[in-house]
Formats: structure tokens, sequence, C-alpha cells
């Protein structure tokens, strides 16, 4: 079987580091080989342009500026890390992908879909996740939790409307596209461990009946 | 008379820092009120996006990754320190801008220009500079010089034949362009200064005129 790169997606607080240990348990199970990367951030250079995209400035952050950074650190994880693994048949799980782009700069940021689009077909090209996992969240609830975990960077900081977007836009293309699948992350923990790994195992199936 | 952006363009070593200052001086003689910037940087986080791309990294820099870097940084610039003294009738004196972006990205680096020319239109729409200084130099000329000024950093150290394409796109694109003049920067420092300030007062005849 060779390597799939699945990613978990979702609002500040959704439960996205659960989620993730949740499918590396399936895939243990599995005795399927993989790594986890987190973005944006996953290599040397990709990390320091998550400092900096996520730092405090004493100047307004261009929504344009923002979204060349994430799309340069999603450059090099994918170039230099996602690729190199998948072409050995190690299967990449991530911590967030193009789809926090597409949500939070399009929905949030409310940038055009022409312009993320452009910018997507520059960068990445045809390449994508095998399988989405979206936590579907409502924000207050997500950032209240966020919140317990300490300070909010600056991202997290923005109004709460932003994030009704961004979640709004998680929703759209999930409909649009089998690929992402939607998880209702307000459940119990429990259950939500269960629908991931009721997903990852249909995923499972799905490869080794193709 | 309305703020007007002037960019130096040019290799490693071709004189970009003496043939600002030659400008300055022109418009200093000429009382125009003026700023001068540097790209990439010219605001604190295009700085740190300076640093992150000059960098040395135990990574391979996608091409496409430091592309998308440079207008981040570029368009910090633009928007925070260029256009807002441009709209108080301050000029703006700029040591490299997109151009640079086209000649090394798109010849240097052999990106297409399609690529380079839709990042353009995304991140600075119609905004570019009234008058570019372009100081032609031999790559083998200026990189001596440029090495005579100490270490020289990742970019700095391509093959010859990257500056020799760089500096191809750079006559090729100023060939398309009647605002980007050809300087000659291989003779003598006076006989540049001459044809600097020729330039700069023949576009400020032509904006008195207008």
């Amino acid at each position: 079987m060779s390597g799939q790169f699945i990613v978990i997606e979702g609002l500040e607080g959704a439960g996205k580091s659960t989620a993730v240990a949740c499918l590396e348990e399936v895939l243990n199970q599995a005795g399927i080989r993989h790594v986890h990367v987190r973005e944006p951030g996953g290599t040397p250079m990709a990390e320091a342009l998550r400092e900096l995209v996520k730092g405090d400035w004493e100047e307004t952050v261009s929504a344009d500026a923002e979204l060349l950074i994430m799309y340069a650190a999603r450059l090099q994880l994918v170039e230099n890390v996602i690729k190199p693994n998948l072409a050995a048949d190690t299967w990449v799980v991530g911590d967030r992908h193009d789809l926090s782009s597409q949500a939070y700069q399009g929905g949030g940021r409310q940038l055009g879909r022409a312009k993320l689009q452009a910018l997507r077909d520059i960068t990445l090209g045809d390449f994508k996740p095998s399988l989405t996992l979206y936590l579907d969240i409502q924000p207050e609830v997500g950032l209240q939790r966020a919140l317990g975990r300490g300070q909010l960077d600056r991202i997290e900081q923005e109004d709460i409307s932003f994030f009704q977007r961004t979640r709004n836009r998680y929703l759209e293309l999930a409909s649009e596209d089998p690929t992402i699948k939607v998880i209702d992350a307000g459940q119990p923990l429990h259950e939500v461990s269960a629908s991931i790994r009721q997903q990852v195992e249909q995923f499972l199936q799905g490869l080794s009946s193709a």
C-alpha cells in the first residue's frame, strides 16, 4: 500500500491534537508506518515562518502577506517532508494543511476564492491529501477551550465573526469535496474518537478493496 | 508634485548603493522630500523575512517558497511604507523592487513568466514604480566587487550562469517597458553618476511639463 496523506482540520479548540493521537493509534494498530507533521511548520524554515506569522508586529500584517507566508511554509513542508515520506511508502498525518488557508484566509479574512485558487495552483499544483477529517465545532466552544490552554496568538485573537466565517467556509468546502469528512467535535470525547476511528477504517477498507 | 516611486535595480556589485546616494542628491537639490527603502526589508516583518530568505538552511529552499517570501516582504513594505509616503507627497527611492523578482526568480531560477505574473497581479495589482534605473553590469565584474565586500549570502553563492540569466531577463524586461532605463554600470564611476543624474533630471522635466 503506497503512502497516504491524511489531514486533521478544524478551528482552535476543536480537538485536533486528540484527533491526531487517535488517528495515529488506528494506523499503529493497522501496522502502518507513519510520521506526523503540523502546519504551519514542520521544517526549520517553515517553523521560522510559523513564529513570524503568529507573532505580534508593530505594523499591520497584510492579509495577502500572511497568506503568502503560509504557502511558503507549506511548500517547504510538502517538498522536503511530505512528498519524500509518501514516496518511501510512509504515511503522513497532517495537523492542518491547505484547507486551513482556504477556510481562514478565504472565509475568515474574506480573500477572494480566485486568488486563493491561483495561489494553490501556483504552489501545490494537484497535490492534495487522500483524506481530510474536519472537526466541526462552534467557534464559541472551541475558543473557550483554547483560552483554557493559555495566551491566544495573533490569529486566535480575532473577533468571533472571523471564526464563524471560517467555520462556514470549512463546511462549504467539505460539502463540495468527498475526500473531506465532517466529524462533530461537539460530541463527548469518546464519541469523537469513535467517529474518527470509523472514518479511518472505512478509508483503509476502501484502499484495500481498490 | 505628487509623490513618485523611483527604483534602482541591478545585480550584486552593480553599484546600487552609490546610485541610491546619487539619486537622493539630485532629489535634495530639487528640494524634493523623500525616503529610502531597501528590498527585501524595510518594515520589521519584512526585515525578518529578509533574514530568513538570505539565511543558510539545512534544507533545500524551494524556488517557489523563496518567491512567496519575497512577495510577502514586498507587500508589507508597499502597504505600510511606500503607499503611505506617496499619499503624503513624499517620494520613495527604492533599492530593488518587483523587477528583482522578475529577473532573479524568472531569469535566474527559471520560474515561468505566467507564474510570476500571476503572483504580481495577486499581490501588487497595478502598483508599479514611475521610474526604474537598471544598472547593467557583467556578472563576473559585479560579483568580483561584491566579493570584495566580504561573505556572499545564499543567493550570491549561485553559479555565474544564474546571474547571466538574471541579467538577460533584466535587459529583456527593460526593452519592453519605457519606464525602465538601462544605465551602463561598467563605465567609470563619475560617468555612471552623470548618467543617473541625467535620467532623473529628464524624468523631473517630464513631470513638470506634464
